[in-house]
């Protein structure tokens, strides 16, 4: 992990990949490390699972989200996924026809718009508002939407944009996929990560309303981002998605795919009911204490600003003011210069003048690289004082 | 695993899965469970790999591959892969275009034509020869190969048949599609596992001919299929297939993807490296005897054949004289009526009259199954002659 800095001797400070597992103070929990050691000493999961996913794993995640839900799940509108990611490719697979497109939002997380090209989808970009919580731009979206749209992507709590939607913001959001008559899909890979007034709601609530694919995984919740365990989940209690067409065609992918380690599949379900509340707690706390580190330092960083306090997820967008910082002519030159000058590494988002601050990240690391951008932000403006 | 027949209260003896870890004397090694324990242990290994693999392992699977070429694969030539099921779907992804077609055996491995399905390409099934050891029709190749034709796919040793190939033959292969002008996709899932009279050749041998793309697991020589830990490898020492294009194509693929964990990963090297002779040894024993079981035994039932004594993988092919077997219709009627009447699963392998048979079983199940199935046969034939 560690790497030190040629030019300066420094060590280099990532702020750049969502992955906590290396700080101390986002270790997982040994309630999961245990339960995934005992499914591998068993000896009993070392053959095939199901392709779909071992049964007792689809039925703990099924019993895990319908807490939060007014319906319940049936283990089987849980498929099991290496990851998340896996998960993204097989949503859009499964909505993928000739000309459709998909609407994602901008900023977002750019495996779906690698993932859309692969499997030949067009995605239009719809905006979330900054100064309005990082909210998606509903009349956006209906502009963008067109009789070959065949899904709205919603990231919730939100990367890069550390938001945390209102359950009055989803039902627009999900009433909005309910005009245009096209399923959500509600990647919650950072479910329950909200710790800021508003509490996390899924998506699924509103199934009665829209189908919704729910994407999630154990990735950041329980910071293993390495287990690679996710899953696609079928939130639709009418049926409106779910068909024995569909149902087929989800079974063929998983047929193709090759999902995680059946040992890794036995674990879920202790790892999912046995986890000790203090640890979400400290998660939580923890990411509160960084995200307000990040959030406050930023505030009085010259050329720089974080419009919107981070209420979730681990990653938040910082604005750049290139009037200025003279000598930096973009986001990604600013994210070019600030490696190099000062061994921090943020970023960009694809969206100009923005870059992207993971905060995850163990408090005096964050702190000693907020410094870095600092100084270089200030020897940056000072510049321009110097030459006016 | 074990389950209970309904009507005749007997176990259920399953020869239909190629999965031999559910059986003790198909055990994996120690050295392998303690790898992967260490690594998860180490708690260094939480956290996401690069998306084409951990360098450590990508270099540890290229070395134990280069072992048996004559040149040395790059850890660049290899992506690590969620089992050889997802080296399968990167491998038919990477060659497909609109309207082309690929050259798959029958008897084959029914992932290809569900994945080529998938990803949108033609399958044109070549024979193999079952009175030749099963080996490849040249002539039906080269006579269903056209312009739009993008690559042979070869599974050596091989599913279902339980050939193994000489180099000779192999050699033929590789000047075949070299004359053809596209690469081979050579599935060696079960390398090694020859305990016939020739040893088991890899097609990367031939890659100065044509570019092989290798794909392979621990599943099978391992024991662990759950562990789903796979490879692609591009076996290309002339470049003629990899390009700046295609890597970046490849990129791709694995960033939507999903890998396997990265602590087994980070297991891979002791794996391949520590791993005792031994046990290999013991490997190839069991299964020469299983191998030995199945086809003796068989040679004594009425009504199937099997042609070709086994010599490397796990299954075999026997076939069906259904003019001996009345009231079975087909394949599928035998497989039918078998597992209904003696508790006894066995798979059809959609070729007319005739079934494929895991023998990777332990001993004395495997006779267990074998007797019930020649009292299903003779009972069956005995009819034929009460009706007479
Ligand atoms: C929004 C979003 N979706 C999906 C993923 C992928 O999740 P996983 O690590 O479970 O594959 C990430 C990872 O950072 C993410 O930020
Ligand atoms: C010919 C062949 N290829 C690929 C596979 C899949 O291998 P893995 O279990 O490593 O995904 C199998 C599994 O039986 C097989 O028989």
């Amino acid at each position: 992990m560690e790497s030190i800095d040629e030019n300066s001797n420094r060590r280099v400070i990532s702020l750049g990949l969502g992955d906590p597992s290396a700080h101390t103070c986002f270790r997982t929990t040994y309630v999961a490390e245990k339960a995934v050691l005992d499914g591998l000493q068993s000896q009993k999961f070392n053959g095939y699972a199901p392709t779909t996913g071992l049964s007792d794993a689809r039925r703990a995640i099924a019993k895990y989200l319908s807490c939060d839900l007014p319906y319940k799940l049936s283990p089987y509108d849980v498929y099991i996924t290496s990851g998340c990611t896996q998960a993204i490719d097989v949503a859009l697979s499964i909505v993928a026809r000739p000309g459709a497109n998909i609407l994602v939002a901008r900023p977002g997380f750019p495996i779906y718009d690698l993932c859309a090209e692969i499997r030949r989808l067009e995605v239009r970009h719809f905006d979330l508002l900054p100064k309005k919580g990082w909210e998606v731009d509903i009349a956006s979206v209906e502009a963008l939407a067109d009789k070959n749209t065949v899904a709205l992507v919603i990231i919730n709590p939100g990367n890069p944009c550390a938001n945390v939607y209102t359950y009055q913001h989803l039902k627009k959001i999900a009433e909005t996929a309910e005009r245009l008559n096209i399923p959500l899909i509600a990647d919650e890979v950072y479910g329950h990560l909200a710790f800021g007034s508003k509490p996390f709601v899924p998506m699924g609530v509103f199934g009665f309303t829209v189908p919704v694919l729910t994407l999630g995984s154990i990735s950041k919740r329980w910071m293993v981002p390495g287990w690679s365990l996710g899953w696609f989940v079928t939130s639709d209690p009418n049926g409106m998605f779910r068909s024995p067409k569909i149902e087929e065609c989800l079974k063929k992918y998983f047929d193709i795919m090759g999902g995680p380690a059946t040992f890794i599949q036995a674990a879920v379900p202790r790892i999912l009911e046995q986890t000790d509340e203090a640890f979400f707690v400290n998660t939580i706390n923890v990411l509160k204490q960084t995200s307000e580190i990040c959030f406050n330092m930023i505030k009085y960083i010259p050329g720089i600003t974080c419009p919107q306090k981070p209420e979730g997820s681990m990653a938040v967008m910082v604005q750049l003011d290139l009037s200025l910082l003279h000598e930096i002519s973009d986001d990604i030159d600013f994210c070019f210069k600030l490696a190099k000058e000062e061994a921090v590494v943020v970023l960009p988002v694809g969206l100009r003048d923005w870059i992207r601050i993971i905060f995850a990240v163990d408090p005096s690391s964050l702190e000693e690289a907020l410094r870095r951008i600092k100084s270089f932000c200030q020897r940056h403006c000072n510049q321009l004082q110097d030459y006016q």
